[in-house]
């Protein structure tokens, strides 16, 4: 069978790498960090810097098919890479998805719902922009955005130079998208995966609860009407065949509650569907299939790579699944090199805890992540927040 | 965290393993087998003889907790280690589990429900304990019985001798049990988790269909009135208690449909309940609560092995689940090398396959398994025989 290397050790490289074991298909992890949990954990490892062409071209050699855990990686040493294993997704995805403004222009391309757009590619053409786009708006780098970072809500002159300030401070090259603002009701993600051969298959919606920016929670099922769900289900499907998508592709959604005027949405009872972003990899958001679903995202993304035949991802029950982060703050909270999960005991509805094995603890760092299992969204909701309150108050 | 030691690494190590890794508990597998699948996979991992004390020293000197993927290993040197790492479960456990007159002995002692028994030491004791008993029964070996070996049903003298050929042939000892006949209505097996202070879960039954006297099929939950399922899930819990168990117990049952006359036997329901046998580790027919229930048999011990909580397991949903074991003879009938799975497509209800990187397909080598998930137990089961048959045809 064919060996997949993965590009990265992370949480999800790690998840990724079980579901492929378990396929029997052998694994070789390459990733800068020795201590990455992946590396510390398979025996097939590779450690080098992330620009050593040297090392990565030794990996690529060792491997039949590579795919990646972040889409953060400079795609150009990739290309220089054709004619070796394939990649997948394909390095074309790969730089779509990383770049705010290709993203955006793909969508419009591709007549898929989005939000109104225009593209700076300095700060005199930010400045022109601004005037030209109209107030408010939503300003966000083109590439390394993510957490929250380098995203900017500007409602006039001086939010816009106080946005510049911060950009130059940490050195952008000013390359940035300016988006129209939506009404937004919540954000909901959802999962597709596809063969080579063009079968996708496409999994139940998760809404996802952001604190800070980050992550907070997601749960399964998201709280919008069934005629919704359809339609972000037939936009993801959609995305992925314009995309050509050999893979996994997470697609994030804005769900408004009034049309955005001069954006492109799809409508389904009263609520405004738009892409917000695409991440062609295994995403935190959906570490709550591994609880929720008969498949999970990363079961998914292991058959495409090992050419094994997908089937559609179900529910398991009709019960809801909430899946909540746990950062580096809540060891920070504890004191405890280790995090003390001895409060488990009083919250039956946490069914997993995962911990990444990361070794050093630091604020907003992503650590790990539990499940709760309960009848409705809002009681798993309530469930994870009551845990997470819990651990964090030793 | 306590670094786990894992006598043996084929599939039940290696699933213990994984899980193990997410509660970040550091894992060394011990096996004897360079190939063995989680000796292949996972970084920290000794290979040396089951008898090699030297190696299983250095092993246990690793480990901070030792636990164990089978049962029939020597309990001997394990004793010798005693003032080391912990065992668990226990070495008394252990002992009691591998050898089926400890285990009745231990049962009748302790008031649990089993089938009336005989215990011979020699082929004379055994002629005239045959004689004394009343026929028909059935004829155990005491150890190194699994999968149906070393296992006779007695009609009268002829089957007798028959048997006693046989296992003359294999150089028996001839320690072996003699067993009344039960009325088999089915065969249930319950597994209880317990933690060191004694707090106890238990996991919902499953039913085992068994072929050629290999587990089959594994479904979940089990066609048993709830009122059978209470005594059963009691009697498991009750003889975890009973000997003071810490760590996982798979505790296989009758279930008969009319009273064994000299047997004891719980009913409920006009049926009756006996405990056939004692597993101290997680079991094959376990691997459905990988998907069928909140918390995993491997999830479970991992908690009991890392100090973490316990918390009840419940049923993902109000579905049936099917683990259907793939033998080396599907390999061998495809012909292949490497198991083809293109068949799946066709089969929808099979929601996961796990294949165990064995390198070697024999007949009747566990290989394999797979899981279905459907409305009812019997959709389930008949969705489970479907695939294999479509997997065999190849």
């Amino acid at each position: 069978m064919r060996r997949v290397g993965i590009l990265g050790g992370g949480q999800l490289g790690t998840l990724l790498a079980e579901a492929l074991y378990h396929l029997d298909a052998p694994v070789t992890i390459y990733d800068a960090d020795p201590n990455a949990p992946a590396v510390l954990r398979f025996r097939d490892s590779l450690t080098g810097a992330w620009n050593d062409r040297v090392a990565i071209a030794k990996f690529f050699e060792r491997c039949d098919v590579v795919t990646y855990e972040f889409e953060h990686i400079d795609a150009e040493p990739l290309r220089a890479l054709a004619g070796g294993p394939p990649i997948v997704p394909s390095v074309f995805v790969l730089e779509t998805a990383q770049d705010r403004a290709k993203e955006k222009q793909f969508l419009a391309g591709k007549s898929l719902p989005h939000v109104h757009f225009a593209v700076a590619r300095s700060e005199a053409e930010l400045r022109a922009a601004a005037n030209e786009f109209g107030w408010p708006f939503i300003l966000k780098t083109i590439r390394g955005g993510y957490d929250g970072k380098g995203q900017f809500f500007i409602a006039g002159h001086e939010d816009l130079d106080a946005a510049i300030l911060a950009l130059r401070e940490r050195k952008s090259d000013f390359q940035c998208v300016l988006e129209e603002v939506v009404d937004l009701a919540l954000e909901v993600s959802c999962i597709v995966a596809r063969s080579r051969d063009g079968q996708g298959v496409v999994f139940p919606l998760f809404e996802n609860a952001h604190s800070g920016h980050i992550l907070d929670l997601t749960v399964v099922p998201a709280r919008v009407p069934p005629s919704v769900a359809r339609v972000v289900q037939d936009v993801a499907l959609r995305t992925a065949n314009a995309i050509e998508l050999e893979g996994l592709l997470v697609v994030e959604f804005f769900v408004g509650r009034t049309r955005a005027r001069r954006s492109h949405a799809e409508e389904a009872d009263g609520l405004f569907v738009y892409v917000n972003e695409l991440a062609p990899r295994p995403h935190n958001s959906g570490h709550v299939t591994r609880n929720a679903c008969t498949v999970s995202q990363y079961d998914a993304l292991a058959r495409v790579l090992a050419g094994v035949p997908l089937t559609s991802p179900q529910m398991n029950g009709d019960g809801a699944w909430c899946m909540g982060n746990l950062l580096g703050d809540v060891w920070l909270a504890q004191g405890n090199e280790r995090l003390d999960l001895s409060c488990w005991k009083d919250h039956p509805a946490v069914v997993e805890v995962v911990l990444y094995g990361k070794r050093e603890a630091r604020p907003r760092r992503k650590m790990g992540h539990y499940v709760t299992h309960a009848k409705t969204a809002d009681e798993a909701m309530n469930a994870a927040r009551a845990f997470r309150d819990a651990l964090s108050r030793r």
